[in-house]
């Protein structure tokens, strides 16, 4: 039986068209992130098992686990009555890059107090592949830990805001809604504060699935019809009301002070915004949930209207780091989802012209193959980019082989025996087809001027 | 009982200043490679487990396998007695970067003829981690398929000896030998060719454990003691001994024509090398083995004296993607240990300079937050990389953190209420001290010229 070659389910290969898109993206993530002071960190793949669980909600069944091996392996299976995905298994794969911030943060001390971190890493997650949606995929995420000024919120979105406008996009929305102060509307509906965390969950599907089957949740999850659609009259808004309308309506409603709080907060927040490359993207989503269990404070989302699902989301989560520290550490941060950001850019033909591949191919004819790679070297020491055809062969084989799909060499270096006594090569220029003789130490300059 | 923050044992957190130095290698790393001409793959970091079976001899073991999920988990679980690793899981971390390369070549028809590839990607062993040995380390591959000519040897092996040399080494030695000579010598040592698999198992430790150990290694794989002197003899040559001298003493060994071919192959090799960056570096080492079952020709390893172990290994495999697809591509590459590189380049204090971190840490008193972000975007479409102190606090407080440790920004630009009125920051050299004002506008020209 022949073995499948493609790539496991929900994964991709990136060939190397596909990865001058994606580096160009990456590329300009990480200078707009370093503009903003961030530094960068990477985290293993695998972690341990107990710092992933108990982060993420119901979706934990989506984490990868690694099966044990060896010794440990065999102590397993040697009592089979027990067995379970927790006997055979301590070590898992990351699932986002906020956790592993979060131990790093608890791990080291040496750490700056307010660290601003940007990791672009892939994670892993076992879901049901859809359009841009992977098992395999890159986040691209800011965070700062430290403090609990808003000014850290304001700088997270607005990097982010920055990366999208510098890639083209001019059509997003930064939806922005505050934990507590969806808890506390939760509240304001009625729903009995012991239920604000299932009424959450529930209201975290509601762009996806609507209005009436949010509602039917919020019955199946024991919640009263009457609170639940007074909680989806509350924070499914009219599209055309203003941000301070929205406020308005929100704030009237709240019943208790540590709501009008975070109402208040929000309020400074967007004022903060309205000052950075945020200010004409973000709106005020009072039924914006994020799924993540893990938030405290202000939640954020980017929209486009040609994508189901987000091309970003994020939030503050003070309590995070604690659980595996000693020290409460508070923090916000914003995860760009790079896959999402490449589906949407090629849909829509947002790329610019992207190099790859050798600016020159070397061909030859009647000459030894040392003498080839000698002047390869002298062309490669002057910064070209320069593949050697590797092969004796005819010269026109040679020249439609740079040409080919794939490889797209826009020029030709042709080295016969005159040329190598003349030190020289034969450029040819695919496209117009012109040919002329340069010497070899001029190559590059000669391709820089044409 | 506290949650251990420490990564998985073997696997590291890159910090700030660790990245720093992995950026500048890599960047080094891409730079070369692309110069010669190959372009990016990535793959993905899941590979279904009958992709890597069989590929990798006795070290198959240290492959990294994950658990089944969901219910074929249950399903698997629900029968006990067949329980084993394999019934509890089909895929696995890639181990390397060359069968996944063998893949994609057998997958996608429409790559080039010469597909010339690069690949900088983590492969996960969970192997004894030691000195630059590591659970997850990073691999930077160079490959070239689709040819047999010795054009594609020279290749790869003078693009990583460039790598090197860019990189500051001045006293490495690329080790040569042949799988097929290897093989022929074993053979005409008096060892029976059914014997050759395990009699280079054994050989592969020569470095590592010594002559006499391989030996007693050899007869305990069933080899006659004598047989196994004389193959030892032939291998392992004096070490001021010629490259010359040892190709004349193995050509006189040999017995048949196959190792014969091996051995002329080799010699026109080291011509071709002789004209690249890997000329003053090859050495003739024909007690190399290599471990990995795929190879087929030349073999190469890169080593450092100061490093148990190698900076890098490679060679030709002409059988390995044929065993995924219907076509046989021959196939030669080299692959370059980025974690050891990394090790060495430490100790031996190799490397430059590195900036990490903001430029700028803008400071700010008695203005408002906003005021201070609006300050912040001007100074970031100058292109600085600018941190803004996130609290209200005493200056003295900010100028102190801008100038910690893991922050290390070399100038503070201060924003009070007069700066703000004047569109000015006072600029302030945290090494020197020096303070003068600078409009707002002109902060990166001013940090350019200082």
């Amino acid at each position: 039986m022949a073995i499948s070659t493609k790539p496991p389910s929900g994964m991709r290969d990136y060939l190397p068209a596909d990865l001058a898109r994606r580096n160009h993206v990456v590329g300009i993530v990480r200078e707009v992130y370093q503009r903003y002071g961030f530094v960068p960190l990477e985290t293993p793949a695998i972690e341990n098992l107990e710092i992933l669980l108990g982060k993420y909600g119901e979706d934990e069944k989506l984490v990868y686990r690694l099966l044990h091996r060896g010794e440990v392996l065999q102590r397993a299976l040697a009592e089979p009555s027990s067995l379970s995905a927790d006997a055979l298994s301590d070590q898992a794969l990351r699932y986002d890059l906020t956790v592993p911030l979060a131990r790093v943060v608890a791990q080291y001390g040496e750490l700056p107090k307010y660290f601003k971190r940007y990791q672009i890493q892939p994670v892993w997650r076992a879901d049901r592949p859809g359009k841009g949606r992977f098992r395999e995929f890159y986040q691209c995420d800011v965070d700062i830990t430290g403090t609990e000024s808003q000014l850290a919120e304001a700088e997270v979105c607005a990097a982010a805001c920055d990366v999208l406008d510098r890639l083209g996009f001019d059509d997003y929305t930064l939806c922005v809604n505050h934990r507590a102060l969806l808890r506390g509307v939760i509240r304001a509906a009625g729903i009995d504060p012991a239920q604000e965390g299932t009424a959450l969950q529930a209201v975290d599907k509601l762009a996806k699935i609507g209005r009436d089957a949010v509602i039917a949740e919020l019955v199946e999850r024991g919640i009263a019809a009457q609170a639940g659609v007074r909680l989806i009259d509350l924070i499914d808004r009219p599209a055309d009301e203003t941000d301070a309308a929205r406020f308005d309506a929100t704030a009237s409603a709240l019943t208790d002070d540590e709501a009008r709080a975070a109402l208040s907060g929000l309020r400074e927040l967007f004022a903060l915004l309205a000052v950075t490359s945020a200010g004409r993207r973000a709106r005020f989503d009072p039924s914006l949930a994020r799924g993540l269990g893990y938030y405290t404070g202000p939640i954020f989302e980017i929209q486009v209207a040609d994508l189901a699902g987000s091309l970003a989301g994020g939030g503050r989560y003070d309590e995070l780091v604690g659980i595996f520290g000693k020290r409460r550490v508070p923090a916000v941060g914003l995860s760009l989802g790079l896959e999402r950001i490449l589906v949407v850019m090629g849909e829509r033909g947002m790329y610019p012209p992207l190099a790859i591949g050798p600016e020159l191919m070397l061909c030859w004819l009647d000459v030894e193959p040392a003498a080839v790679l000698a002047v390869a070297a002298k062309l490669r020491a002057q910064g070209l980019r320069v593949e050697v055809f590797p092969e004796a062969a005819k010269l026109g084989r040679q020249l439609q082989y740079a040409d080919a799909p794939g490889v797209g060499a826009p020029w030709c270096g042709i080295l016969g025996k005159d040329e190598l006594a003349r030190g020289e090569l034969t450029l040819k220029h695919l496209a117009s087809g012109d040919q002329t003789a340069v010497a070899v130490d001029r190559v590059a300059a000669h391709l820089t001027s044409s």
